[in-house]
């Protein structure tokens, strides 16, 4: 169910490295937050510098032109704890992988109900698991 | 209000096509949540084949190269029938006008405060309305 | 914290103006809602007029091709005041500073959990604040 928007720098990536970023991503969401075998649905989006604007020192972390912007969207049924070691796991595989800086990797997650969600069929599946049959 | 982000692979859509996975979202919000008229706000981008990942057998759901995925952000003041009623007859719509395949119709829905939309002149317009005049 | 996300026509900016966009964005975050100094995350896409729909007169508001349309994720700690204050701050600047018709400013905000956002390194920031030390 999760839903990934990646955002980097126009040309940062080759496409291998763009397999292996939605590989580790999807494997992070594997190992820490239950996510179920082959639920990924991720896109990429490369922006121009025009296009594409950020703080290269905000929290003191120096971030470069390298810089890999993921937005989440998943269900609500997560803990505190778990979402730290979603992030933790995201960012050492990128490091470990890609060779990415840890301080490229910036992380937004946004939770919706788990009602909230359509794979296909127009049925909302884990709303239906849900109710009594 | 909603604003909705549709994300296909490159050129799996004419104009024309586009414009009837536009107004058939449009009025399938219209039909199911009480979406006032002409309250349509909508992207559309496609992605190349290395930027678009996606599992083709998630939940059984045998997803082609077709595949809708579409994200929509709502004030969080429907029930969870009427969001099913909305998955359905956006899927249903979209076979019904595009041929597309209904295992291809993905939804995620991203609910928020009705203060939280500003639809001109900088006046959060759903918040005043709340407000004692 | 704020992840912005600007959607315009094609065309309808120079890079002049897309920056002086960014820049008013981030200072009307800053005036409102206690946005710290370099917290700014941005990316702005054209779309072609078949890519991008809305309505043009949603509430009596007279919208043009000169359309605005931004997506604001941050967390969930302002009051409705203060979203109504950044709102309005962000409308007037644009009018201002790019001569923007206020018709044209149109803002939608999600708000997450302040342990959602990971800006580097693969920790929760604002989830470590919070925890006892």
């Amino acid at each position: 169910m999760p839903l990934t928007q990646i955002s980097i720098r126009k040309g940062s990536k080759t496409e291998t490295q763009k397999r292996t970023l939605f590989n580790e991503i999807y494997l992070s969401m594997r190992e820490t937050i239950d996510v179920p075998e082959d639920d990924r649905f991720m896109t990429l989006t490369e922006y121009a510098t025009e296009d594409f604007d950020f703080g290269r020192h905000y929290m003191n972390i120096a971030r470069s032109d390298d810089l890999i912007l993921i937005r989440l969207t998943v269900s609500n049924t997560r803990s505190a704890d778990q979402k730290q070691a979603l992030f933790k796991r995201i960012a050492d595989g990128l490091v470990r992988e890609l060779g990415v800086r840890p301080e490229d990797v910036f992380i937004s997650l946004v939770e919706t109900n788990p009602e909230n969600w359509s794979f296909g069929h127009g049925i909302a599946q884990y709303a239906e698991k849900a109710l009594p049959t």
